[in-house]
C-alpha cells in the first residue's frame, strides 16, 4: 500500500467556517478516492487565512469592552489545528460513511520544533495579524515585536518563517498511520517550538506548511509527498513563448531551474524547494505538485509534476 | 499497569493564555506523579472560560471593523481543544522530559455523538457567549437561538447540554493508549455531533466533560476514572453538624444520597452522576472524586471519594 502525504493549501479551505465547511467537503472526495485507489494518507494543511482571523479576531476584541486577552500566534495556530482538523475529519469521516467504508481518522495538535539559530529569525519576513499606524507599531516595536510597512496600507507585525527540525508528535501521528488511519497533522505548518531551559516553548513563527509536510512525510516514511496547488503541473519558463510543462524531472533539474529563476518567490518556488527536501531524502521517494482535482492520476503518472532523483 | 481517565476542570485551566501556561506545569507534575506510579493516563478537560472567552472573542470583534466572521460553537470548542491540548501535552512533554522519560503524548480533536432526541435540547439550560439587551436577544430568538435572562445582568444565549452516546474518534484514541501514549481527548466534553443526512454535524450544544469523560472510560476499558475537583473528598450533609466525608461508596449508596438531595446540581451532584454512569459498566471500575493534588494517593486507597459496584 502507497503511504501518501498530502498537503493542502490554507487558501483552498476559504474565509469563514460556512466557506470551509463547503471547501472540505469537496476535499474528502478526492481523499476517499485515493483511500479507494489503496492509498495510506496523512493531510497537512495551511492555515494563512484562518490564524490571521483568530489572530484578527483577539486583537480587535481585545479593544473592545469585551476585553479579550491577548493571544499569542502560536497559541492562535493551535486553535487553527482544532479549527481546520475538526471540519476536515468529519468531512472525511462522512464522506467514507457515504461510500460505505469504516477507517479511523484523527487529527493530532502537532508541534514542530524550529532552530532558534535559524537564519529567518535575523530577519522575519512573514505578516501577521492586522494594521497599525506607525505610532502603533513604534510603541510595540519597543516591546520587542518587530514590524513592517505594508503596501502604503500601514504598518503589520512581521515573524520569521524558520524550516523544521523535527515534529515533536511524530510517534503518535506514525503510529497512527501504520494502523490505516487518515491522520490530519502539522497543520499550518505545525506550532512552531523552540528548545528553551530543558523543555519545548512556543515561539512566534510560520512554519511554511510545504516544508512540514515534506519533514512528516520524511519521518514518517511515505512513498510519495503531493504538493497541492492550483495547477495540474509546474511550468518553466511560464507565460512566456517558450513555456513548457514538467511533467517529471529530477532534483537535479530542479536545482538548475530554481538557480535560472523560474519558480515565483512565495508562490512555487517554495513548492519546489519543499518538494526537492521530501524527493532527496532518498532513492524511490516522490514528490509530486499538482491539483487536488488530479491527485489520484499524477499518482498514477498520468499528470501533475514529479520531482524524483 | 492500571489505565486511567483523568477528568480536569476547565476552572482550574486559568482566563488568559498567561494563566494557563502556569496552570498546565502544576497539572503535569501530578500528571508525571501518576506515570511514575505506573499509571497509563487519558486527560480529558473542561473548557467553560476557555470556550466562552474564544466565542466572547468572535461575538466581539465582529462587530468591530475588523468583521472577522460568526463563529459556531461547535467550531468554538474545537479551537479550545487545539488550544488547551497544546498547552497540556507541552507541558506534560516538557515534565516528563525533566524527570528523564520518554513517552508519547498527543491530543486528538474529539467529536461526540449525542441523539438529537435527548430530553436536554427540549430545555436548553447551558448560558454561553455575551450578554444582551432584551431587544437584541427578542431579535436573535426570532432566527431560532434561545436566549433566558441571566440574574438581572441580561440576557444569553442558552443551549442543551444532552448526554455523551459515542466518541467518534474512540479506536484511534485506543490506539495510542495501548499503545502507552498519553492522550489528551474529549476536551470541553467533546465537538457535540449529531446523525444527520447520513453524515455527522455539529450542532451548538455544551456536553458535561465529566460525562463524557465517564464514557470515554468506558469505552477504552479504563479501571478507574478520577473527576478532579476543588476538594479531596466528597460529604453528605455538606457544612451541617452532622457532615460526612465519605471514603468509599456503593452505586447504590451514591443513588441514594442524590435522593435525599446531598449534592448541589451544576457542581457535585454531576460529578456523583457521572462517576456512577462508570462505575455501574462493569464490576471492578471504580470512579474516584478528588483534587489533582492528592490523585495519586486516592488511587492507592488512601485519600478520596471512590464509587464502585
Amino acid at each position: 500500500m502507497e503511504k501518501i502525504v498530502l498537503a493542502l493549501g490554507g487558501n483552498a479551505l476559504g474565509n469563514s467556517p460556512e466557506e470551509q465547511k463547503e471547501a472540505v467537503k469537496h476535499t474528502a472526495k478526492s481523499i476517499v478516492d485515493l483511500v479507494e485507489a489503496g492509498k495510506k494518507i496523512i493531510i497537512s494543511h495551511g492555515n494563512g487565512p484562518q490564524v490571521g482571523m483568530i489572530n484578527l479576531a483577539f486583537d480587535a476584541a481585545g479593544k473592545t469592552e469585551a476585553k479579550t486577552p491577548a493571544m499569542p500566534f502560536p497559541e492562535c495556530g493551535a486553535m487553527s489545528q482544532g479549527y481546520i482538523g475538526y471540519h476536515l475529519q468529519n468531512a472525511i469521516e462522512n464522506e467514507l460513511k457515504a461510500r460505505g467504508h469504516k477507517k479511523m481518522v484523527a487529527t493530532i495538535v502537532s508541534q514542530v520544533l524550529v532552530d532558534p539559530e535559524d537564519p529567518a529569525f535575523e530577519n522575519p519576513t512573514k505578516p501577521i495579524g492586522s494594521f497599525y499606524s506607525k505610532e502603533e507599531a513604534d510603541q510595540m516595536a519597543s516591546q520587542g515585536l518587530v514590524f513592517k510597512e505594508d503596501a502604503g496600507r500601514g504598518y503589520r507585525r512581521v515573524v520569521a518563517s524558520p524550516k523544521p527540525v523535527d515534529i515533536v508528535e511524530k510517534d503518535a501521528i506514525k503510529l497512527l498511520y501504520d494502523k490505516d488511519c487518515i491522520v490530519v497533522a502539522g497543520g499550518g505548518g505545525g506550532i512552531p517550538v523552540i528548545e528553551k531551559d530543558g523543555g519545548l516553548t512556543g515561539v512566534a513563527a510560520v512554519i511554511d506548511k510545504d516544508f512540514t509536510s515534506a519533514k512528516l512525510a520524511e519521518l514518517v516514511d511515505a512513498d510519495a509527498l503531493i504538493i497541492l496547488t492550483a495547477v495540474e503541473k509546474i511550468a518553466i519558463n511560464f507565460g512566456k513563448e517558450n513555456e513548457e510543462w514538467l511533467d517529471q524531472i529530477s532534483v537535479e533539474d530542479a536545482y538548475k531551474y530554481i538557480d535560472e529563476g523560474h519558480f515565483a518567490p512565495g508562490s512555487m518556488l517554495p513548492k519546489v524547494q519543499a518538494a526537492i527536501s521530501f524527493a532527496k531524502t532518498k532513492e524511490g521517494r516522490e514528490a509530486l505538485i499538482t491539483s487536488l482535482e488530479k491527485a489520484a492520476e499524477a499518482l498514477d503518472g498520468k499528470t501533475g509534476t514529479t520531482i524524483k532523483m
